[in-house]
């Protein structure tokens, strides 16, 4: 298959136009013609209110579970902070648990990736963020695709990630950033990617980010816009949008469900920049089409 | 002098209710009563538009000579990011600059921290702090008293700082995050205090700071608000204000102009805690009252 999205090159290469489009089809869906327009131009949507509170409070207890359970330790699903034992990210989550599995089928959710991706959609990867109070670290602007793709073997970006708060998303507690417009715009990274880089690259990426000169241009022409709201609020972005978040020093521990969700026409291939692919714990390789699930506690 | 805020402690002592007031007089100045009150109750008032635009550029320009300037350079009151050659701070800007001289001077400036000290004022310390955008770091949590107490010798909290922002301040680029009452809750630190401590704590503070429950505590007790806003703008803040900044991954670095402005009845004596007092570009000891400068570019 010949790569239209060229990355961890030996040398430096200019930034490219994305040649597939944002929004892929005509499929209909909870979005208006106006969030669609919106999500399209700026790469992103935050609705407010996704989750009730006790909906919210499902999930909470769902996380406190997955932290104690030996089978999701010994999977190797838990990725702990750098700088101490406290969890950072806990993957599979709708494969570990009935109720993120629910969560990611509920329609107000799955319609709406439906309709960005224009088709049939399964789960790529999910994971638990909890980015602790006092030590939580962030992460480094980057374009998720750009790792999916080389990594992954995803051919475009006709993939989509919701972050949906768990805690408070204040501006000042390591909330998610992001470039609007820039997931317009391919970034080849320079390096090889190393054996096994997940190992590392989950705690502190290295290899797949782009130059300070690219992220200071992008900055500048896009801008920056900040993913807060209340618990329950949801972020919907494109899988090629530039984002990143700081470090919290604050006591408020900043905790999201993330699940991304890719068309079932965008299946899986060799990773196109890595001598295999990554666990199925971070990279599913079941295309199978996910139901709805309506009647449950997310309904 | 019997030490009524007792510090560097051998082993951790409870937190006290802070002995002296917020607001030490009845001096008239351009606060209203109900800002006074605010300022009393928060510890800090935030003024958009302090200075104009055409203000602020003077700022910068000063900014980039002093960067620049071999005898600045020479004296020590150049500090570094701990993680490469970019500038964090500029010390004692206020003896090195005509132009950031009239500013402290000037009476929209002068005249607030003398109706907030009720009395003359001098200035402690003054800086220009550039957290340049993706390498800059933050501070971590902690009270100014407290250091100015123990390494300078200040008795009382009876100073104050304006930060004035020379960049735009974002939620998102490092902005100064305070919790708002918690300036009436002195923190006893623990740790002796190492010789010559400020070569690395004005990189990166170890001594003087609370530990991580203490913050927990005053951070829920409190909450948490940001300063924010355009260049120009200013925070005014007690000196015993819970503090602190997260890193800037952004493009957009955040330059402010600190003034630290002490009473002339709570000069300077022996530190509280360390063998000697720390260079004058950091303390100033000459407690001359500070004259109003009115026909200025500030003016």
């Amino acid at each position: 298959m010949h790569d239209r999205y060229p990355t961890r090159l030996h040398e430096a290469a200019p930034m490219m136009r994305r040649p597939d489009p944002v929004v892929w089809g005509s499929v209909d869906g909870p979005f208006t013609a106006d969030e669609i327009h919106d999500y399209s131009a700026k790469g992103f949507h935050i609705e407010d209110g996704l989750l009730t509170p006790a909906q919210v409070q499902e999930c909470w207890t769902e996380f406190d579970r997955l932290t104690g359970d030996p089978d999701v330790e010994a999977s190797g699903a838990v990725v702990r902070e750098s700088n101490g034992d406290a969890v950072r990210s806990i993957f599979a989550v709708h494969r570990h648990s009935p109720v993120i599995d629910a969560l990611a089928r509920t329609p107000r959710i799955l319609d709406r990736a439906r309709q960005i991706l224009g088709s049939e959609v399964y789960i790529h990867q999910s994971r638990i963020n909890a980015m602790p109070g006092m030590v939580g670290t962030g992460f480094g602007w980057h374009s998720d695709f750009e790792t999916w793709h080389a990594e992954d073997g995803l051919p475009t970006p006709r993939a989509l990630s919701v972050s949906i708060a768990l805690t408070d998303n204040f501006a000042f507690n390591g909330g998610l950033m992001l470039m609007p417009g820039a997931h317009r715009t391919f970034v080849p990274c320079v390096g090889r990617t190393p054996d096994d880089n997940f190992r590392e690259s989950l705690q502190r990426q290295r290899v797949g980010v782009p130059d300070d000169d690219t992220v200071f241009e992008l900055g500048y022409e896009h801008g920056i816009e900040q993913f807060t709201g209340a618990a329950g609020s949801a972020l919907f972005f494109d899988s090629n949008s530039m984002h990143g978040s700081s470090n919290n020093i604050t006591p408020y521990s900043r905790a999201n469900v993330f699940l991304v969700f890719n068309s079932v026409h965008n299946a899986p291939t060799a990773p196109f920049a890595a001598a295999r692919h990554r666990p199925t714990y971070i990279a599913d390789l079941d295309t199978t089409p996910l139901t709805p699930l309506p009647h449950t506690v997310f309904a």
